[in-house]
């Protein structure tokens, strides 16, 4: 294969297939060439050499060779020579992997420039003015780039510093004001600078400075920089870069001239119209680096009228030859246009729906494509609030993006207060330490919930997501004074009353009512949607907990509920109260009596829920937490819970203390409250099958299934349906109706895993339950990693955090033992995931691969689920356009 | 097959090997009648029957007509005809399982008594006395038995209270004093006894006896004592008892009559010698039920000699036979020698050691077979500790040594109590004026069990050195008075709750708490672990973190240090200080101060080790808890170390604050610390390191191997290890010496095991930890899981304490993963196991076989261990004999 690709005169020896040896860039110059668009000629070094440079640190001499004769090339299709004293070749050195990483890599404009080429070019254009311009250019990028002067940010710049003291004594402001000769004498002055820096001769032979300028864009895929943001982005640190050298030509020739940027559909709103900005008379650097203030694209119309006609057509072209929004750059020479780059645009989440859907309906793209041009990621942008990315903002303090979305409102510390004015209409963001159930009614009053302590699964971050509702946690900077109802935060205060603005999907917590953008759901969304539903094979589930939470999920397409928490159920008023006599009750009998007070409620909640999915399966999982988690644990509520049932503190003391645990997350919980406390599954199973009956009735379809949590051994799972099955048959001849149900278990500790043929003998369906399953396979507390997981990621000890990205070597690992055991057992075994991974779209694929039948996530995550599980289904097949 | 298997006249159907379905008894009654031993004829019903009665609750047809077939041979054979009103055959109906349950199953002597063939009885042996002995013994066992009159103990029997009365009214204070008249009235007053508690006709034809007492047989699998003791043995419930039914011979015919129990060797000494007890005019039940207190076998000798002299004879014969030390029961009939029974004889372990190295030594077995003798479990008798011989004691009592070793422990008088105290962790002793199987799940949670009555074969004897556990009988000077709680004894009085000390090799009873010292081991025991480490391939290592423990394993034969915890290094006066002084400090700086303080102990402790070591590896663990438990959590002490360490009190109280947890199991811990505090994991690296070179300077052979704690990821392990690679390197070179050394990881977390392939490319050995791998697993924490487990394991839910005995089938799937994987990849990847599994012989055996190198426990149970793997090598050999 060869290490060089040339491109020129109509003809190239690359195409838009092979990003992968001549990056974004390289390819598309070649392809561009291909069609017929007016590009400079140049070649292209492979992005394979780059790897082999970095290991040697040395050009192979067959690349030599190779660079040679392609120059010989390029000089032909140019009509001039490089380095020629008389007639010189210029030429720009640009950078490009197959994945775009935007401003990420170095280019070097201008080379070949030297004394004697610069006097030449300022005879043969007669614009000495220009030449030097680019002279002054080259020897700064040369410096910053090869060898490696540029300053870290906020450290004074000497060529910056330069060129100030140049337009200081001309008094002028703006760099197009030089003339000629300050712009020479700025060159000579660069030259010193790097001389001085480098402490050797600036090259002035081409040669020396093209071989110096390709080792110099092999290296910057080293660069920190570049290093983090494939961190980032994921990208593989094999790929590499390839190396464009291209014929420059020249924005900078005077009014005739210019350069810009441009986008086929606007990328922010999708609307199809020429998007872009362009300069008078410079070169792309300008554009890029924010340095002039450029003009819309628009006005260039009316000044580059034939260039501007041409630049339309090109980019009509330019989207129907790449099937997608193309975001272009392009220079005019002395009234001439040509295209430098071409790659995929990218856009918001807005732009991206409108662009794919009315592609499709401009019969450019097929449905499948469209649903792939949109990132499952990008669509939290269009379901919630934003913060708008224009306003500047006042950052008080960044904490866990607990849920998503953002909101506005005044501070209020406890619930009663948030409950109370939130009942009169007053926006109001509840900030507290933590929360706790007992906080519940304030947090449904609540605009926001912010709280200092606390990590992605804490009490406030679960209920949120449940709901909906922007939420922040684990915020370590605030100091909330609850009883003096302020906040401190470095040197501000923040108290009751005051407004804030809270970003559940940054973390960010803003001083003062921030502008917010309203979610973009549309008809557009829509469609888009629906194309998704066609092609997934993963039905998409949502865990909810109330009618509200079901009712709102349909509306996001919800094909059912995955994960119906019961004990969320528990936690407001009169029903932690009876909780709390069953927990304290010293007998069998004091237990069933609180269970009986439980019982209607917990059957309307199942009737209300079983309303809302009529005709669609509801999975409920049985009580899991430990019981502390129903207790107070400070000595005021403990005094006034004692006065209210009627129990000696000092009893409920001693049992809080019985209660308390280790490890409670490895504790007397799941299944092993239902075993030893049989009478809760019980009350529990006759809610479900009592309400079923009753909607039954009603004529609404019911398709309970049962989850047993926390499940290690086949023989406790066998316990728990016994009392479910028998339970039902119960209430069944009693009510006199009789219902389909299911019953199974939440895969969520590696046991379950590694003997889920012996579970899959008896239970009907399993739910991969993997934040438990996670914590346990990892032995890593979600709530305790805080102290060292995010060392880990920033170091590359972990690619992802594992509790928002499933670890699929791992974790992975044992779900698809499980999923194998368990259908090698029962090939009608239903497997699903109900964990947060279940509406992350990576994971999802994951999902998809190992054949599981669905998914579930949190109601807003679930347009987020279908695509990501469109996506998964449509992965493999030949659509994807390069970047 | 058929049902029922004849044996009489020197021939038989069954043989020993056929004791699955003739039981243990009827299998050996079978051989015996086979190689010519003078056994009473008789047949025995397939144990296979059991479990079809126990479920459909009848005797099928067919089983009815082959007993009466059988029946008439016996009848020929024994020349009598069951029910027969003239020459009646009276006959034993007589439980036997696969597996010898002493006392656990129900018999049933002279069976086939009615009024009619109780008269011709008389008329036959002119004995009425004789006769209605056995009457009114039957009719006390059948209503006992079959009509399940059985009080329960402490309630009044009514028999008893009956046979009471009747010594009382004839003045005579043992039973053997009463005459034919007497017990004629006592037969018929039990008869109504038994009449008016059952509401029915005492049934008086004899085959309506048979039926009723063979179905009480198989029911009598069932009962609660026998479901309990095969839980603890782990004995299956389906094997099922069989039924014997052999032709009465009587030792109650006069004083030429007698009956004993004998062992072909001491079972508590192993000394070669007929052991044993034996009365004269006595049924068999007096000896085993420890009312008469029965004569040395010695003494038989002169009073019944030539039955004696056979009774050597026959014992050396079957010892011979069967290939082991047999326990034999027997029966003179008027001066002719019967056997009932012969069975491989249970024993102490030094007896268990001491008869296997001689029956080698006597040319009888072979060695391999020698140490298949010793069971591993039975192996901590001999590490009991005993009496500490220099301490003066308070002497209450004297009895029979029954059971090895000694205890101390607070009084208690009943089995509940005892099992209810035990359960919580009390030190308990068991007194009681004898023990019944009903004490079964009290003698299980005592330390000790002391009893007024019974010999050196009473119920409490045999189940004690079944169990290994310290036990005194017949200590006749105490008079035990359960209702009030207290034991008089000469002039003391012993209370419940007050402290004993019972020495179960010396018989005596001592008042108070009395020091402990550990036993040593003979040259028997040596002998036979040198045989046991000639064919085991797993190596024994030790848990040990001191030189002195690890210069106790090495004396235990531990072949090297398998896990050294260096954190219990940090709890000591100084150290701690320094710990906590580093934990506190608020930069890099401040640890290393502290951490230098530590290092010169740490070096110290590692080069003790190693010099205890000399020549065997040394498995060092890097730190691994969590620092908070470091600290101190009371006021008193926070506000102590605040002085100490001159930093204010707030400051310490956030740190402890800081550094609490929600699962600490499951949080900063392990290599994580190493990981975001590197100078620990140096410090530790150095002390280990330079140890080395100063001990090897010394001329000790030194092979450390340093574990990296905690390793879920692979790149946790390369970071650690590439650390502590680095610093041995530094300190060889500073030191000028090199040591051989290894790195690699403890495997605790199912993503270990399921990635041990990555981690076998980098790390160098394996030590699973089934400890923690146990808790994340099961998700289950041993500190919280008493709240449920022990209703787990009541319950059947759990056969074993997943933390005793390793989970094979969850567990033991990760491990046998973790060994594929990482041997795949690293075929000379040591493997080894460090939890306190290691010390468990089923969970060696399972270490064995799926191939790891060594195994390593506490000091004190690597003699265990060595066993156990010597067993599990052997295991799959044809070399048990039956029991």
């Amino acid at each position: 294969m060869p290490d060089v690709y040339f491109f020129g005169n109509g003809k190239a020896e690359g195409s838009a297939r092979m990003a992968d040896i001549l990056g974004g860039k390289g390819a598309n110059l070649a392809e561009m060439t291909s069609i017929g668009i007016p590009v400079p000629p140049g070649f292209t070094i492979s992005a394979q050499l780059c790897g082999r440079y970095l290991a040697d640190r040395r050009l192979p001499e067959s690349l030599i060779a190779e660079v040679k004769t392609a120059m010989r090339r390029l000089e032909d299709a140019a009509g001039r020579m490089f380095g020629d004293p008389s007639n010189p070749l210029l030429v720009s050195v640009r950078s490009g992997a197959a994945v775009s990483m935007p401003g990420m890599l170095d280019t070097i404009l201008n080379l070949g420039l030297n004394d004697k080429t610069a006097q030449a070019l300022s005879r043969q254009t007669g614009n000495e003015r220009f030449v030097f311009d680019s002279y002054r250019r080259f020897i700064q990028m040369y410096g910053e780039v090869v060898c490696g002067l540029k300053e870290p940010p906020g450290e004074p710049d000497q060529f910056e510093a330069a060129l100030e003291t140049a337009k200081h004594h001309r008094r002028v402001t703006r760099d197009i004001d030089l003339e000629a000769a300050d712009l020479r004498a700025l060159t000579a002055k660069f030259k010193t600078i790097v001389e001085r820096a480098s402490g050797r001769h600036f090259p002035g032979d081409p040669w020396d400075q093209l071989w110096g300028a390709v080792e110099a864009v092999f290296r910057s895929w080293q660069a920190k920089r570049a290093v983090d943001y494939r961190r980032v982005h994921r990208i593989p640190d094999d790929l590499g870069t390839a190396v464009s050298i291209v014929a420059m030509v020249y924005g900078n020739m005077g009014d005739d001239s210019g350069t810009g940027v441009a986008f086929t559909r606007n990328p922010s709103t999708g609307e199809r119209q020429l998007y872009g900005e362009f300069l008078v008379n410079a070169q792309g650097e300008d554009v890029v680096a924010g340095i002039r203030d450029p003009e819309p694209i628009a006005d260039m119309a009316a000044q580059l009228p034939a260039a501007y006609e041409e630049l339309v057509r090109t980019a009509e072209t330019l989207e129907r030859h790449f099937r997608d929004v193309q975001d272009i750059e392009f220079t005019v020479e002395r009234g001439r246009l040509f295209l430098l780059q071409t790659r995929r645009a990218k856009r918001t989440a807005q732009a991206a729906v409108r662009c794919a859907v009315e592609m499709v309906d401009e019969g450019r793209i097929e449905r499948r494509e469209a649903v792939l041009r949109v990132h499952p990621d990008q669509l939290s942008q269009l379901l919630h609030p934003t913060v708008d990315p224009k306003t500047p903002l006042q950052v008080l303090a960044v904490g866990l993006p607990a849920s998503p979305g953002a909101a506005v409102g005044k501070v209020v510390f406890n619930a009663d207060r948030a409950a109370q004015l939130g009942a009169v209409g007053q926006p109001v963001i509840l900030v507290r330490r933590e929360t706790s159930p007992d906080d519940f009614h304030g947090m449904v009053a609540a605009r926001a919930i912010l709280t200092a302590r606390g990590g992605m699964t804490s009490h406030a971050a679960v209920v949120c997501r449940g709901m909906g509702k922007c939420c922040v946690v684990g915020c370590k900077d605030l100091d909330v004074d609850e009883a003096a109802g302020l906040v401190r935060v470095d040197r501000w205060v923040v108290r009751e009353g005051d407004w804030i603005t809270v970003d559940g999907s940054s973390g960010r917590v803003i001083m003062g009512q921030v502008p917010l953008v309203p979610p973009g759901v549309n008809e557009d969304f829509n469609r888009l949607m629906r194309w998704a539903d066609e092609v997934r094979m993963l039905r998409v589930r949502t865990n909810a907990d109330t009618p509200a939470d079901a009712r709102r999920a349909r509306e996001h397409g919800a094909e059912g509920i995955g994960l119906c928490r019961t004990e969320h159920m528990f936690f407001e008023g009169d029903r932690i109260q009876a909780m709390r006599e069953m927990i304290v009750a010293m007998d069998l009998e004091g237990r069933r009596r609180a269970l009986l007070k439980l019982l209607p409620m917990q059957r309307d909640d199942f009737a209300g829920i079983f309303r809302e999915m009529d005709g669609l399966p509801v999975t409920i999982r049985l009580l899991d937490p430990p019981l502390h988690e129903f207790l107070p644990h400070d000595e005021e509520s403990l005094h006034a819970l004692a006065v209210s049932l009627s129990v000696p503190l000092e009893r409920l003391r001693h049992t809080v203390e019985m209660l308390t645990e280790s490890n409670p997350m490895l504790g007397h919980r799941g299944c092993r409250l239902g075993i030893t406390f049989p009478e809760i599954t019980e009350m529990q199973a006759q809610a479900i099958f009592e309400a079923a009956c009753q909607v039954t009735v009603e004529g609404v379809a019911v398709h309970p299934e049962v989850m047993i949590p926390l499940v290690a051994n086949v023989s406790e799972f066998n316990r728990q349906c016994q009392l479910v099955r028998a339970t039902a048959e119960r209430v069944f001849t009693e009510r006199k109706v009789r219902v389909e149900y299911l019953v199974g278990t939440m895969i969520e500790l590696p046991r379950a895993c590694v003997t889920a043929d012996e579970i899959a003998d008896v239970a009907e369906f399993f739910s991969f339950g993997t934040n438990d399953l996670t914590q346990t396979t990892l032995g890593l507390s979600r709530d305790d990693a805080g102290r060292f997981l995010p060392f880990y990621i920033e170091n590359g000890i972990l690619s992802d955090d594992p509790f928002q990205t499933l670890d699929q070597v791992g974790v992975g690992k044992l779900i698809s033992m499980g999923v194998r055991l368990g259908r090698e057992r029962n090939r009608q075994l239903k497997i699903g995931i109900c964990g947060e991974h279940g509406g992350d779209p990576r994971s999802i694929e994951f999902c998809h691969q190992i054949g599981l039948n669905y998914v579930s996530c949190s109601p807003f995550r679930v347009p987020i689920a279908r695509l990501a599980a469109a996506h998964a289904a449509l992965s493999g097949q030949p659509l994807y356009t390069t970047d």
